[in-house]
């Protein structure tokens, strides 16, 4: 497979036609051969190890890559892993859930609760594709026996990770962006892209569901919703989120693109993402306008749509 | 137990005393009955989930408290689990390792994974108390299975987590409070110990050790070490740290007793604490003044002592 064709997103029937090129039986058996483009796709300043993670879609049957990102000069928890950009991705393109994947390196405890958000964690199928021999697909449950998870808070009624929903939330009446004074004319629809991004976040523990949206030199929006995890530190703030956008939506460009950002969460946020968000985005763009803008509405638990 | 007699440390020979006088074999059986005493200590104002551990050091034979503390109006990343605390616990007493301990919940997968900074990991005895019937003591290797930890990418020789060990840094010459003005002998103190914690910081993977240094309004000081994982993301902040030691060392007071605080870190760091730790301090105690001064000296892989 040549460079150029690598893609965060692969459409179903292109991975169909690469897997029989490949000779292989089915795209299952094409994830593991996707890692290491994946993982040259990867942003470890810090680490330099570069971790891929492809999966495919559960309902579309598309290949979506996910690879680790690490920021200079910010704390270490502040890094996506390469799972993590993987489920990001599919919420991102809105593919409702997620059956197999194949990953470098045996995921981190970190991710492996991370992934426990998903209805479908204990038979989700994962293939660590750097053993030798390489292992066969296993359940994600042989690998966090004893789980702690939504299930243990949540109705399972409620929307899980990737499952659609909306957030019900809206703008306050003469919303003005917290500590700007400018007219907010120019962040309309940059504002909006992140009011989508807040209705579609998972949030079920804390009740405040957020999203970013990025803009870049070239116009181009990227938006992130916040997903929480149930053990809280592994969870995935928005801005993280709508920088795994920007490097899934863009041609390998650096951050300083990213000219200007809107962060929409709640009024009444007991978890409040303004600062570690700003923090981030001007940390590695430290000219990027941020902007805050308040919602309401919204409901502790998210009905399903 | 009266309530009055909880603390977060507690002495080989109390500890052996109490178990006598609950008609208990040993010390080790004393350990799930403590944990709902470690449970009220909890500081969770968001998820009101109070979780307790309690374990014994591997070579003082002390009783040692964890709680969870959680943060309002910060990302939940901030957050400190039980058996991060614990672990925090046991390094600000110098206690080099941990054999048994008991935790209310089943440990997290972010905390499995921060566990394996430990040189016994695979064979630190694990029970969960809330289990029904509660569990025996389980290996935690049981818990994280094909783990990922120091051992795949540190020499063996070299200080794992909790083991005695000195980053050789010093100050700057001449060095001065990172953008403040003001004269620095007020701080010589809390300078020396944030700089004493940045020493005994494990930081293994990054090179960047880190030390926080937090003084109350009774002039009690307060010191925690950086403590890094494998993983980045489990890694626990300086200022997590003394705040740790803030609440194991006080006598459950709130944060606004915390009035000035030190961060030290590496003028050359290339994982930089200074905004998240001012962030966590300012956030939970607006009057707390900061202030960073900045080292040198220090070996990417430090040496024991
Ligand atoms: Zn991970
Ligand atoms: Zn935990």
């Amino acid at each position: 497979m040549e460079e150029t064709q690598v893609r965060f997103v692969i459409p179903a029937s292109e991975a169909e036609s690469m897997a029989q090129k490949a000779n292989l039986p089915s795209v299952l058996h094409l994830l593991p051969s996707l890692v290491p483009s994946a993982q040259r796709l990867a942003r470890p300043p810090i680490s330099n190890f570069h971790v891929g993670a492809v999966g495919i879609g559960g309902v579309s049957g598309r290949v979506f890559l996910g690879v680790n990102v690490e920021f200079l000069n910010l704390p270490l928890n502040y890094s996506i892993h390469a799972e993590q950009f993987l489920l990001t991705n599919l919420s991102l393109n809105a593919e409702p859930s997620l059956s197999h994947f194949a990953v470098s390196a045996a995921p981190c405890g970190h991710c492996r609760q991370f992934y426990q958000e998903l209805r479908n964690a204990s038979s989700l199928n994962v293939l660590v594709a750097d053993s030798d021999p390489p292992t066969a697909f296993t359940p994600l449950s042989h690998f966090l026996p004893h789980r702690f998870g939504p299930e243990n808070l949540l109705s399972k009624h409620l929307p899980f990770l990737l499952e659609p929903h909306h957030n019900g939330l809206s703008f306050l009446t003469n919303s003005q962006p917290n500590g700007f004074t400018t007219t907010t004319n120019n962040f309309d629809s940059l504002r909006y892209a992140a009011l989508d991004a807040a209705n579609k976040s998972h949030a079920p523990y804390s009740g405040c569901p957020s999203g970013v949206a990025l803009i870049d030199t070239d116009g181009n929006i990227h938006k992130g919703s916040y997903a929480e995890s149930a053990a809280y530190n592994p969870s995935i703030g928005p801005a993280q989120a709508a920088l795994v956008a920007y490097i899934a939506n863009g041609g390998g460009h650096g951050y300083e693109k990213i000219v200007a950002a809107v962060l929409v969460e709640m009024e009444s946020a007991i978890v409040k993402q303004e600062h570690a968000a700003r923090l981030l985005l001007q940390t590695i763009s430290p000219k990027c306008e941020f902007k805050v803008f308040l919602c309401v509405g919204g409901t502790k638990r998210p009905s399903s749509i």
